[in-house]
């Protein structure tokens, strides 16, 4: 009998991709993808994987209960979050409470359900937080100082693994994953935000735009989401329970440097205009990781340059906004 | 006009022993209890303190809103809390959550109608965790493990603090207070709990009782409740915005030590077994804090011995039990 994956966040963009990847391994998987609500979007169709929808809201036990106990999974990939920063400095109560209140009924009910059951509790480079430029590459026992809300959640979520590691013995694995990008990704994220605008600009013709930023100086470590989806395999069937591990490029790039990147890809000349609204209370200046752990124990290697990522996604985009 | 404390928990344990200090200081005072039930005890009748009971759940956003904009407060005291270790094992989710959830909003409320009011972040002592002996006495910057869902939340709690003050400027001042003891605390705490079985063989005249407990090897620093409220009341007036302080007695002492000073104290001899049912799936073997940064910034010193606490402890419970 085939494996059976429960991915929570089941109809989102890092799902989506995960299915995919799931689909190239022609093995018999079964899939549980649980979100809150129905997707727009339809899943492509698959021949190798099959995928049970559920909603549901993650803070109902009962709801989770049955879904464990219908379909016990092997796995479970926790993707559903609140994961923007900037939408925790605005309402930094419910984005704290969401993110971790789901993931400790879900952790809950697999304690009392599923305690069989493998997890892969996804964090976020944010929980490194206030870095100095001599520290990076961050390595994975780096002292974390989180600086925004939801970098706090996460630091709480890697936490409340750990207990639940430790003290009731659950096989979890952790990760810290840096920014993401791809096709599919929503537009409040700063390099499908780019792409989406510089898509309507050569739809228009245009050959200049200008484009209200945030900080543009920032160091990221941005990663593919095919990168990512193909780590967060590699690391449920072969990461070592209780251990955490960056997910990233090991490359940083200013955001500056990633505009640069798009406007020689598109030919549009692109201005920034910094919109104090938009730069936020806090901000890490600098955050690159090292994915040396990760492609030790996994055999992971990073597949994707960014500028094929930047290029894919602008091609997403284009065509998003041609079909709508 | 005399200054206001807005003081969570208002009806508890520590609460009741902060007002009893607020009103030594012969200063006019007004004072806002807010709890989530009606306690079935009586404040006693002070002179230099007002009391203004108001029972709200503290999830409640508008109720917390009326009381920051009808009674605006200089000093916010946070007592209120699921301040149990082995509740936490036992429910981890609602430990968990009730403890993050009430502080988030009580904050949120704070920056949004009452920014300029000073709060003191009462943590745990249990944030510290797994600890070495070479690392006690523990200093405030030693690195956090926590081991427990309660401990986690403490350092979530610690941690959207620092975001507060850092990200939004707001005025909080830091605590990771140790194990308090004193009169009237609730006998699901060790030393109560021990005390309240003493109490009830005195009564019966007993000469010897047998005792059902965790693992009594394990060091922990009593500090009197007394000490603490008189820590909380400077920390409040003369603490540094965004600094954290250990409020400890910096002695530690084995729960068989505790039992073999009550033993004494009683004349009745105490055997204790071992209930596997009492031992927690992680505990910290070793706690004991320093309180040199709190005495230095704040002039504090630990003013009443663990023999008295444990006399005047047993004795509360001594009159709680023939006159009930």
């Amino acid at each position: 009998m085939g494996k059976c994956f429960l991915v929570t966040g089941g109809s989102g963009f890092v799902a989506r991709h995960f299915f995919d990847y799931l689909e190239t391994l022609s093995e018999d998987i079964s899939v549980v993808a649980v979100d809150v609500c129905k997707s727009g979007q339809e899943f492509p169709e698959y021949h190798n994987i099959t995928i049970k929808i559920v909603i549901l809201d993650l803070l109902d036990r009962h709801g989770l209960e049955s879904i464990l106990q219908d379909s016990p999974p092997d796995y479970l990939l926790h993707l559903a979050s609140y994961s923007s920063v900037a939408y925790s400095w605005e309402h930094p109560d419910i984005s704290f409470a969401n993110n971790t209140n789901i993931f400790l009924n879900l952790l809950e009910q697999v304690r009392l359900f599923a305690p069989e059951c493998r997890i892969l509790s996804v964090g976020s480079s944010e929980e490194y937080g206030k870095v100095r430029p001599d520290q990076v590459p961050l390595l994975e026992d780096a002292v974390l100082h989180p600086v925004s809300p939801y970098a706090v959640a996460r630091v709480s979520q890697e936490l409340m693994t750990r207990v639940y590691v430790e003290g009731y013995g659950m096989d979890i694995v952790l990760t810290r994953s840096f920014n993401h990008a791809g096709p599919g990704q929503k537009d409040i994220f700063v390099i499908s935000s780019f792409s989406r605008k510089l898509a309507e600009a050569l739809i228009a013709g245009k050959s200049t735009i200008k484009l209200f930023t945030g900080n543009t100086t920032i160091v990221r470590d941005f990663v593919d989401v095919r990168d990512v989806v193909r780590a967060y395999h590699l690391l449920l069937t072969k990461g070592s329970k209780g251990e955490v591990y960056n997910v990233c490029s090991g490359i940083g790039r200013t955001i500056d440097e990633v505009l640069m990147m798009m406007s020689r890809i598109t030919g549009i000349s692109v201005q920034t205009i910094m919109d104090s609204k938009l730069v936020r209370p806090s901000d890490n200046p600098i955050i690159i990781g090292s994915c040396t752990k990760l492609m030790r124990q996994t055999g992971w290697q990073p597949g994707i340059p960014l500028e094929r990522t930047l290029q894919d996604t602008l091609n997403y985009w284009h065509k998003q906004l041609l079909n709508s």
